[in-house]
């Protein structure tokens, strides 16, 4: 391969930088001549909204801050391909250009939604007999990517999920009974329930954990919910519980979906959720008297790289390696996935997953992993989890803040 | 002295705890006989709970520890004592329970209303002609006591602040043009705007900072508000603005009351009770029709000690420490104060001053330090607070998640 490039795409990760630094890195090492960063996704390439990496990551010292960056470093978008029949001047744009920087692969870190645009490419240079090789880098807080054990991003929203929930709970157990608090922290996960039940990692010899956590997986009742919050109150001063932005009823309406109906919809035709928690806080402040508060964990689980699971950073890096190595043996259309190894400490493989059999679909919480009668996750839950917020990597500290590498 | 006791009061903070630590470290040094804890501060005393801190902090593993734990690890409380006069009873249970454990200094650890508590307690203590010291040791995210130049608790709050902050606006510009999105992050502080004038220490070489900051200490005005906010939104993708929870308008109404029913009534009818931001994030939506996001850090901005300000830890257990002394050379009625000295590095000094000229008074932020034409702070108040947030002290991971000391 003589050049490459690499693009993020779809919402960004505490550690989605670390795969473009693997990317770079096994390049490098390969000999590749020039790496390429996408700014915005496929739909600044399109725009020819390109740059060198060799100006940003020629030293160490910038390949780690990189490491220790938020947040989609070359720019992220939400541009889904249209389908090539009819729209095959979007596709010989891209390959116009792929030829003109002569780049041989191209990487793309990405969710589900953003899987197609490597599936997308891949079956059109198929189709056209194009020879560049497209790999897709999973990359989701959401963790519901299909095939792969779990997803880079996924440790991290987790540990800074379980780690705030603690404080959450020492803070929130300050008073005594006669100050009861009920607090009601939403999380993020539109369908799968993963980012919510991290909460239970908060749950340890010396933290009580929280209350009830409330998955997408699960059809919410509110009168059942209500009538738990009251059990609770009987029993508990502080108490606190998870909720998905997700949680629906069983007629297929989101909570928050009643508070707010002038919402957005997304490219990918999400609709934007919000509120679920505040929702839920002001009906359960009615119902019971006590004061209710309503967090939302909101971007900072996605963004807080200063508390990023180092397990989580080195598998981004490696999957951003493995993806080089994919596409320079001759791989295409196919996505790098994590194996979790049968051995007794957790350690794990990659391999690469046809893309086709990927993108656009969403892997949830099996249902014996979910004690929906306690509203807990059961221990095969925890023993997933709990690995993949091991280690830290230290932010670089300047002036009191963490310091981040960030585009000219 | 023979035993002392100390107890933790009003809000918590990320660093309250280093203060009980402060105070025992000196006692053991001064060879006093038994540390107390109130649990659940003066209102918990009252009722005769307490604990014997040897049980927890004879090793130091767990002191060490407690400097790591967020929240009041005692318990507080939000209990004024009543006045003198027609309230004896109240204050002769105190002196009775102060007699029976031999307790020869109190040391109370809050804010302003806290502070009053020493007061009642060393005019009673005067008038009756009792022999015991009470002491009050400064906690306050909030900043607002008066005479110090600042309080415990503070820096670290500004430390996640303006780390949040910086992480948020990496998130926020995620995307390019085409997906422009406006967030207003919502901060503690009723009456004084020192934890939202931290925003802008989220200002560096790497990062561009937030594009407005709205204290308490300028009446809001809406239209100039929103002015602002189209303005922006001619020349950046990214906007973030960083607003107190207590501003008001110049007629002296929250921003949260100006909510219109119509967006606030949620779909069983219940009146929605929204922060300022997502009250403001409503209007803007509103008037802008681009995306809007309304993020509030609400007690995580006070209990995120993973993130806390070593320079805090430090100033929270000399605190501790310098009451113990103070007490012990006979002082009363009296609060630790710091003092910044007149070095090039930034060092204090403490000193001690009478609680009458401190308790229930307000500091707010000189307003020449606040640049209100373009909603930004001046250099004074970055000269101010960018000390304060300077070093960390690293939490004991176990497990994926930082460990705290509890209580048993």
């Amino acid at each position: 391969m003589k050049n490459i490039i690499v693009g993020q795409s779809g919402g960004p990760t505490a550690v989605i930088n670390s795969s473009v630094a693997g990317v770079y890195k096994k390049a490098k090492e390969l000999g590749i001549n020039k790496v390429y960063g996408m700014v915005y996704g496929i739909e600044g390439f399109i725009n020819e909204n390109i740059i060198d990496l060799d100006e940003y990551l020629n030293n160490n010292e910038n390949y780690e801050l990189l490491k220790r960056t938020p947040s989609a470093f070359l720019g992220s978008c939400r541009y889904k391909l249209p389908k090539i029949e009819g729209n095959e001047e979007v596709y010989e744009k891209i390959f116009t250009l792929l030829d003109k920087y002569e780049i041989d692969a191209l990487f793309y870190i990405g969710g589900n939604d953003s899987m197609d645009t490597i599936k997308m490419l891949s079956d059109y240079a198929k189709e056209h007999n194009k020879q560049q090789k497209f790999i897709g880098i999973p990359k989701t807080i959401d963790n519901d990517l299909p095939i792969t054990d779990h997803c880079p991003g996924y440790g991290s929203a987790a540990k800074y999920i379980a780690t705030s929930l603690k404080e959450i709970i020492r803070d929130n157990s300050s008073f005594d009974k006669t100050r009861q608090t009920i607090c009601i922290v939403e999380i993020m996960g539109r369908h799968a329930g993963w980012l919510t039940a991290a909460a239970a990692l908060a749950k340890d010899d010396n933290c009580e954990g929280v209350d009830a956590i409330y998955l997408p997986e699960v059809d919410f009742n509110l009168d059942e919910f209500i009538k738990n919050i009251k059990d609770l109150i009987t029993k508990k001063s502080s108490i606190i519980i998870a909720v998905s932005e997700g949680i629906k009823t069983s007629d297929g309406k989101f909570v928050c979906e009643l508070n707010d109906s002038e919402r957005t919809t997304d490219a990918f035709g999400h609709k934007q959720l919000s509120g679920c928690a505040s929702t839920l806080a002001n009906i359960v402040s009615k119902e019971t008297g006590i004061k209710t508060r309503a967090i939302e964990f909101s971007t900072l689980q996605r963004a807080a790289t200063h508390l990023a699971s180092l397990t989580d950073i080195n598998e981004a890096e490696l999957v951003g390696i493995k993806a080089v190595e994919a596409a320079n043996v001759g791989k295409t259309g196919m996505m790098i996935t994590i194996e979790r190894n049968n051995t007794k400490e957790y350690s794990i493989s990659t391999n690469i997953y046809d893309i086709h059999n990927i993108a656009n679909i969403e892997k949830k919480i099996p249902l014996e992993w979910i004690n929906t009668k306690e509203n807990q996750m059961n221990k095969e839950f925890l023993n997933y989890a709990r690995p993949l917020i091991q280690g830290e990597l230290l932010p670089i500290f300047k002036n009191g803040v963490p310091t981040h590498l960030i585009r000219k």
